[in-house]
């Protein structure tokens, strides 16, 4: 079952909903009452409700709706850096000690969105990621428990401003509509191994990063036992599992994102999160008190 | 002005209020309906409606209260690192760019509240240091206009679990109860040179900190711009300015915070956040779903 987060185009309210062949099946239309997102669906232990309802005629096409980021308001996103070996060795990493930011949930983007490249860079790169979401929260989660432990899987291009990512990726991890999420979370039943799925990122239609799941250093049982071993998870909390080499940091010359460009993440039986950059406004009259 | 966060003891419901010479006017119980805690107070720019009261008979006396964290759910707690001379020299940074973390609300405690010393760590660390409070939220805030967003300050007890640290921080900075903060924060009428406070941390009475807030390197209104130029920052928002030299870390011998140790952070002009540690039982039964 694929859920999404969502609102009809030209409405205000957002809606969550089952994305299936014949379209999108409006989850929060029916359940809103109980579960006002997909986050509280996920805290309530709520997917076999929308299961239920899977079956449903569609109520929209996917034209029909905007793509919001597949869980809106995370409470925790935890970014893990250097977790494919081709990723260390273009940055020249040797600590072997996991290497974890944080995004907040100001800095995410839906699918089809605009990514946002803000006037203060030169060097918006793109990271094609698999992002996990946490269904059933805990603290300390034993590595064999850890699958018990989550609501699906999605594509994430984890926008990371390198001109500004200095020490600690806090400043270029956080600028606002680079985190772009979607278009949906995959259930596990769809996803037996996440470990064993082809993962690739496309620039304007050419491939620049190419690897599976499978390589990555640490793996997803081994990173929710570690972060959850200091830092309690939540419905709805979100980890992203690093990028694969190919980054346009590391190459020569390098290759940043730009006005107009399009930047998708393909992941196998997930799907593909496709979004375009847009340059900010210099100078923009955001420069005020909100 | 001192506004506090706490509850009262026995009692099951948050409140906050004013500390005044008497005791704790409880402002909770007259605004309530209109801003259920300090954040939304803060967030309402009804500060004044809080001072409109502090000539009330104290309600409570400050042996009645727990202290809660100042701002219990802060939307974001950035870190500064780095941010005082003589710690860049222990840590042997040479980079000049700011280097930021981030710490989750659930890693805070109150004044008087225990300190928690993970089981799984043998170097948890202090390192006091002052917290300034957003008060008017903004984007891209200039550094003229900084000290306009800034609701008040308050001394902050940045426990730091080194050997979780590794690259980034963030492991080493979101334990559970390691973040002391408290007991108040003092406004700016009270407090108008943030930059010209002697900041001193207390080990079992032995002083193991003693600088003055004017060796940051970088002030507060450069912090709050730079901030504000990657991510918005809203009403009960939390930096913490940096930590003086001394932490036990880079001490000869190494000094860590044990089971029975008590921790103050004292600020000139705002007041002495005191905290007893206490180690968790090893494997605790919280290694459950929660």
């Amino acid at each position: 079952m694929k859920l999404l987060s969502f609102h009809v185009k030209g409405g205000a309210i957002g809606s969550y909903g089952i994305a299936t062949d014949q379209g999108i099946v409006d989850i929060g239309a029916r359940l809103r009452d109980r579960y006002p997102d997909l986050k509280a669906l996920l805290a309530g232990n709520a997917i076999d409700a929308a299961r239920a309802l899977c079956a449903e005629h569609a109520d929209y096409s996917f034209d029909d709706v905007v793509y919001l980021p597949v869980i809106e308001h995370p409470g925790k996103i935890f970014g893990v850096g250097m977790n494919y070996q081709d990723k260390r060795a273009e940055f020249a990493e040797s600590n072997p000690a996991p290497t974890l930011f944080v995004r907040f949930a100001d800095s995410q983007t839906g699918h089809l969105a605009d990514v946002i490249k803000p006037a203060e860079s030169q060097e918006l790169d793109y990271e094609g990621e698999l992002a996990m979401v946490i269904g059933r929260g805990g603290k300390r989660i034993r590595r064999e428990d850890a699958y018990s432990h989550i609501a699906g899987y999605s594509c994430y291009m984890d926008g990371s401003v390198r001109d500004w990512q200095h020490a600690w990726f806090t400043a270029g991890k956080n600028w606002p509509q680079t985190g772009a999420f979607g278009p949906w979370l995959v259930t596990p039943d769809e996803l037996p191994d996440p470990h064993k799925l082809v993962i690739e990122t496309f620039l304007n239609g050419q491939r620049v990063q190419n690897d599976n799941t499978g390589s990555m250093i640490r793996h997803i049982p081994e990173l929710v036992e570690y972060i959850s071993t200091f830092s309690e998870l939540a419905p709805g909390d979100v980890i992203l599992t690093g990028s694969p080499g190919g980054v346009g940091k590391k190459r020569v010359p390098q290759l940043f994102l730009q006005h107009g460009d399009v930047i998708e993440v393909r992941i196998e039986k997930i799907g593909t999160l496709k979004n375009r950059v847009v340059a900010a406004e210099p100078n923009c009259d955001t420069r005020k008190a909100a």
